[in-house]
């Protein structure tokens, strides 16, 4: 068991996690312009890195068609500062150890690193993804130092938090729906979850597809995947069962669960990569691209609409609003009462059915 | 002086309006495909049309390019039902009139009327436009009806309302700007403002822009017009003065009030067509469909996240979704850290100076 802090080392796996992932992306179209890397410093404190693929438009409007991918960020963040009292009330709801005094509300300090990235492919028939993990402390001001002789950061970082979590998830958004690719996703991250822990891929299938819901047109925003949201050593709302002899089977320490994350981390590109180049090349017609962007004007809405991540981004201030909205599609479509998708047994109908009816893919 | 109860000439109102404005477009471009009218009912009560106008891409994928618009949609909606005390709550603070016993929250009966209309043309050289002008009515279930002998849609009618109100306005959207042209629209609202009272425009023009912003992007929608809400014979916060001789110049009786909406509503097809039939020949390179493109996202950006409208509707259980996401343009993109728009005195940045500065243009 490692003595770094869990800080350093989620740091140290995220930064290696985003290279492992942008070199797989880029080996796969060897010809495409490389992702460009744009690091940058917060002023209140942290640093992260973008690494985003575009190809803006030739000038003479000539349309580029040549690359796999359209518009992709997988972008890491490491910041660091304090945390007003209402974050900290809201946060008190899952995380009783965070002291909140309602007489004497204070600002506690934040450590939260993480990787994010979403993935447009330019085939209609290539489904769009999204990740995410991340790592949240709330650490005591006033905390003793457990060594002594260290420089200020490291003095911090050495501080037991008053509180931790894990977050994260990846799910899948096709415009056209392959069941055999939606299987293997959804296998693939199984597999990576069973490993520690039945309890994990179920409830947390489950939670993906109550999360990645768009009431106004009562349909998913894709196939699903895994979601989960403040993952620490305590009990979990939705990792529990009806009798306590059955414990669930669930990562329990800080190690265990930064391992059950590295393990859902680490099968990103055998999740994905697979199925890109299996339909990266597939022949199109104008209609598939329009019915693509129709789909992407409906990721827009949820995105914009519902994501907490994207609207609690966009009420921070001094938030990185460009890396916030990377996730936004190149180009979406929006058609009052579209006859797209609505004809019985077309492909397009096939999708909506299971974005209102998910499914059990795995 | 009308006897006819005013949700009645509301109702005219606004239909005759929408016919007014539909029938402008449709003359402006007579080889394009006429507004496809979309008559629909609410089931729990009230009715609406729908004009729309959109041209499909042909299957071929050639793009459609022979319009003046783009995308535009002219609605009109007369709906009532039950408002739930959480609604009434809220109304509440604008118009103390309504009563609410928080020991006993009852739903209260509510009618809306309105007409709303957004306008997306095909030429980047012409300004999107937007205008909504509405009325409110919340009535009392066990008032006695003032005229015996009605049948039960009259007697409601009849009525004396426990609050009413009006709300509305116009604001335009360039991606290019012509001073001309912003000039002349606000010019033309406040001729039509200042014939019923001073203090109108300088406040609609003020609220406009505050409403009409970007926090995340910290710039305005568009270049504005006016804007306003709540407006009926009590006394507006929008519309005191600083010394109580010099009473603010506004419509105060319902009569008055409904004369400035009129003439806020007949002025639309003279504030917008003719800059509309000015720029919609300008000749045109790819760049500039780009940077519409650009501006478009920033329109649904804000529509999605911010516009009270558009998240009140998406909210409301039963809402016409079509209806209410009609506003977003056919087309958006979206580009991470783009360069359009940053190159200094080009035309982009001049539009980008003025939506961080607004500027009085009548």
């Amino acid at each position: 068991m490692s003595t770094e802090p869990m800080r350093e080392r989620v740091t140290t796996y995220v930064k290696s996690l985003q290279d492992q992932i942008v070199k797989a992306l880029e080996e796969l179209d060897p010809t495409a312009p490389p992702f460009k890397r744009d690091s940058w410093t917060r002023p209140q404190g942290g640093e992260g890195q973008s690494c985003v693929f575009a190809v803006p438009p030739a000038e003479d409007g000539t349309p580029s068609v040549n690359t796999v991918l359209e518009k992709a960020g997988v972008n890491i963040s490491v910041v660091h500062g304090m945390l007003p009292p209402p974050a900290i009330k809201q946060m008190r709801a899952d995380h009783s150890t965070i002291p909140f005094d309602p007489e004497k509300p204070t600002s506690l300090p934040f450590f939260a690193a993480g990787i994010s990235l979403v993935i447009h492919p330019r085939n209609p028939f290539a489904p769009t993804v999204h990740a995410n993990y991340r790592y949240f402390e709330i650490t005591d001001p006033d905390a003793k130092v457990k060594e002594g002789n260290a420089d200020a950061a490291t003095a911090t970082a050495k501080k037991e938090p008053l509180a931790w979590w894990f977050g994260g998830g990846s799910d899948l958004t096709p415009s056209y729906l392959f069941d055999e690719d939606a299987a293997h996703f959804h296998r693939t991250l199984k597999t990576a979850c069973d490993a520690h822990g039945s309890a994990l891929f179920p409830a947390l299938k489950k939670w993906c597809d109550e999360y990645f819901f768009i009431p106004h047109r009562s349909e998913s925003r894709g196939v699903g995947g895994i979601f989960f949201d403040d993952l620490t050593d305590g009990p979990h709302q939705r990792l529990t069962v009806a009798s306590p002899e059955s414990a669930p089977e669930r990562p329990r320490t800080a190690e265990e669960i930064f391992a059950f994350v590295r393990a859902c981390g680490d099968c990103f590109v055998q999740s994905y990569v697979p199925i890109l180049e299996k339909r990266m090349n597939t022949p199109t017609e104008a209609h598939h691209r329009r019915w693509q962007l129709l789909r992407r004007g409906r990721y827009v809405e949820f995105n914009l609409v519902y994501d907490r991540g994207t609207k609690f981004g966009l009420m921070t201030p001094g938030a990185r609003v460009e890396s916030i909205l990377m996730s936004l599609p190149e180009t979406a479509r929006w058609e009052y009462m579209s006859e797209v998708g609505t004809a019985e047994n077309s492909e397009e109908a096939r999708l909506v059915e299971v974005l209102k009816n998910p499914k059990d893919w795995a």
